[in-house]
């Protein structure tokens, strides 16, 4: 591989695949990373759909499993030929905030993609911070689970942390906005911590069907007004203990404080699209909490990875399609155009 | 008593002390409680501020103690002469709401001076639930501990809901934005939940000095994004760990993102004079969290009482001015105007 190929984004629908250069150790804390799988994420969707044209591409893609093929002087937990799964963003995993479980504000951390940072769709990675950033997973580069285990990168922490952060456990019931990737990330997580009901607003049947096997127990189709009604009155007008927002609108926000019930928490992890959020006098009266963020995913990895390892949970469901580097371009495409619910890659 | 005064507001800047019919039984489980002493909420001042003019008044006040005249029949655990405080929202302590420490929130509590209930500014009160409401306290009608016990009823309980909602604790850092009444009152709380470092956000030196007797150990004079510099400066860049939001304007939230550190929580328990918040992309990246709400005052009394019984707090020193019921639109001025911090009536 003297030149390797990497996914590009140069405005909204234009996603191109290209050779960029390889990427070598730069710091003696850094690896480099032969990417086995990697996939398209939903936030990716927003700059595929709002991205202004600009004449140098970005480097794209945050979500990668793959094969150690080198490591730098300083790092010691890992070798060749480990297979790792890295999470969204990298991190020291030692500063006082990661030690908090805070990977996302590492003092030494960033995000794939900026700067001199190779992006995660593409065929090899330079990984900074490899030691506190990678996690080595028991499998050979061949594996069956190489699906579920590349959504610990993202999407099924990302659903994970919703519930956490919403406080959701044996007790609670559970609301959950949005069908896409996380949202049925969030259904499997708020089921592996014990909650009873979970109900899962989306309208997309061959997802909410998904939902129902991860853990859903209702389904509203409805939006707006109406969704609300209808969970208000599955749940015998007070609305649910939690609501995991995992769409990222406004829209989506003002929903989940009209289903989530009084003393309740809303947990948001998807990516906002707004600068306001609506916020009535009733948020107020009601005691709603407002929580959630962009998940730490490196904090969680090790609690998730038995469950995935013994087959108790299968997140690679959420993968209705795979493609090769090449077809980049469709992939992004049948996502946004809702042909494909996550689309998985191998470069 | 044939017939009573009270206070009745008719608009902005409008408020008068009238007769109105004499508080009576209505339902057995009402008691009627003779009021010893009232005062004006910071609360009370939008109103005042900002109410159309209309042609019939509505009473107001929400803080009172007095004792109790009389009790219905299904009343069981108050008797004429017992001196008793009341929260600032009526609630019968036993549904399944109060039962969560939620009373603001009870399915049959209500606010005082709505409907056919009374205001708290007057010489007496129909207290509805009065079992679930009312709080024995262990002193006579001339105690000189009536001013904290008073506090009680409202500002005391809310600077500590705000400081419990976002978990203040021993090893916590703790910004307070507003040097009124709760906010000095959200100090006490913070120090009394053994907060080591306590900056108080405020610009009136009569009142951070009390800020710094109650356990502010530093104040911020600075507002905006010069006071959001100071308090960065003060903790090493970071932020705090809690911020206790005790203003109710959009600002004083903005600040409160301002300042908080990554992961850390903003409590807001100023009523909010705003139906949005702002909330660009950092809250989110930063994992901020935003709760409280209005206070569950009936859920702390008992908790608190003690500490004021026997003086380790006394946050009856908020009351720098004490008026006669007569009185009250002077009191209700000298508020507005910050010519006093909170107002004592004496009716």
């Amino acid at each position: 591989m003297v030149v390797m190929k990497a996914t590009v984004i140069y405005g909204a629908g234009d996603v191109r695949v290209e050779t960029v250069p390889d990427p070598k150790l730069h710091e003696p804390t850094d690896a480099v990373v032969r990417v086995l799988r990697s996939c398209i994420c939903g936030s990716d969707l927003w700059p595929y759909g709002g991205k202004p044209a600009q004449a140098h591409g970005d480097r794209i893609g945050h979500e990668f499993l793959g094969v150690v093929e080198e490591v730098g002087a300083a790092v010691s937990g890992l070798k060749p030929g480990d297979v790792v799964v890295a999470p969204f963003v990298w991190a020291d995993n030692t500063c006082d905030f990661c030690r908090e479980g805070l990977q996302t504000s590492c003092r030494h951390g960033g995000l794939w993609g900026s700067s001199d940072v190779d992006g995660g769709q593409g065929e090899a990675v330079r990984v900074p911070q490899a030691d506190g950033t990678l996690v080595k997973l028991p499998v050979g580069e061949d594996s069956a689970l190489l699906p579920s285990l590349l959504t610990l990168s993202d999407v099924f922490p990302t659903g994970h942390h919703c519930a956490v952060t919403a406080g959701v456990g044996p007790r609670t019931t559970v609301a959950v906005i949005g069908d896409g990737a996380v949202g049925l990330c969030a259904v499997l997580a708020a089921k592996r911590l014990g909650a009873e009901r979970i109900i899962l607003m989306g309208r997309h049947t061959a997802r909410t069907d998904l939902g129902r096997a991860f853990g859903a127990t209702d389904v509203v189709a409805e939006r707006g007004a109406e969704g609300v009604e209808r969970v208000r009155e599955l749940t015998g007008g007070d609305g649910t203990h939690t609501v995991l927002e995992c769409v990222g609108l406004a829209e989506a926000v003002q929903t989940a404080f009209g289903v989530v019930r009084s003393g309740g928490t809303v947990s948001r992890v998807g990516a906002p699209q707004y600068t306001e959020v609506p916020m009535d006098f009733d948020v107020f009266m009601n005691n709603i909490t407002l929580t959630g963020g962009v998940a730490p995913a490196r904090a969680y990895i090790e609690e998730l990875l038995p469950d995935i390892l013994e087959g108790r949970v299968e997140p690679g469901r959420v993968f209705d399609r795979t493609i090769g580097l090449d077809d980049v371009a469709t992939g992004y495409r049948a996502m946004a155009d809702r042909q494909a619910l996550k689309v998985l890659i191998r470069p």
